[in-house]
């Protein structure tokens, strides 16, 4: 008999062009790879945990056609925000109740290299899977800031699943 | 019915003061781990592939006391220090075995950073296992900078097992 469930958390984003509620491709590249590669067919002995780090644009504001006149707005566009990060955390809760691996998700605000590693911190994880898309100049820097971040400063174990060339998609709409 | 099993490089190496045959403690405990969280009871789902690149001196030179008079010396040498490498390599064959999970272990020569990336290369793991120290200053680079290498380079997955402070040994002869 085996003891506890290896507890592994995914940080997962959404997709950069499509938005909300698309997860990133390197998202479920990184969650298809774990199911293949790591659980296999040993469902019981696994816990996934789902994060989702929602980064507010520089100046606060993700949705610049609103009108903001009032508190109540501001906790509007945050219930809204959160309501989004939800649903893209729905499309890896359903794919686990599918396959029947037990889950847990949350959604967190801030920057994504710190808050992963607090909530590494806090909910101390066997593992942390952060996949890293390997695309062009600007996510390279970015996604590989968060994965390096990650590797030196989370308490525990860090894997780190870089997106090959050919699975980049033709039409980065999709991505 | 699983297909082929998740076939997971670990790159081992010498402590570094007790040198061959004793397995450096973050090889040890990136080996335990492995088996712990990942493997768990599932054994014929995983295979392990072990890895130990002997690092040459800057001047190419291991042992300072012996004398070299012709190219036979050389290749004894060689023939030594492979033999040491082997001995080391025995170590997790043998605990691989008593667990009963298949394995293959080989030595190679060079630029640890550079030979790993090459040896997943030519063998395409699914998965690269680096364990880093976190020891003091010169390790701490040297490790990171190996496992920093790896994660960027190698063409599959890394994961980084960086050994918690707790887990330094008392005496450093024991590392």
């Amino acid at each position: 008999m085996e003891g506890e469930p290896t507890r592994v958390m995914l940080a997962v984003n959404e997709s950069t062009i499509k938005g909300y509620p698309h997860a990133s491709i390197s998202s479920k590249g990184a969650f298809e790879w774990t199911v293949d590669k790591i659980v296999r067919s040993n469902f019981s002995g696994f816990k996934l945990l789902f994060l989702h780090v929602q980064v507010p644009d520089e100046d606060g504001f993700e949705d610049m056609d609103s009108i903001y006149a009032s508190p109540e707005d501001f906790k509007n566009l945050n219930n809204r925000n959160k309501a989004k990060g939800l649903h893209l955390l729905e499309y890896f809760v359903d794919k686990c109740h599918e396959i029947g691996i037990a889950c847990e998700a949350w959604v967190k605000r801030g920057d994504a290299k710190e808050v992963i590693c607090h909530e590494v911190k806090r909910t101390q994880p066997d593992l942390l899977v952060v996949g890293s898309r390997g695309l062009g100049p600007f996510q390279r820097v970015f996604v590989g800031t968060v994965s390096e971040f990650c590797v030196k400063h989370a308490e525990c174990p860090v894997i780190t699943i870089k997106r090959k060339a050919c699975e980049t998609p033709q039409d980065p709409v999709d991505d």
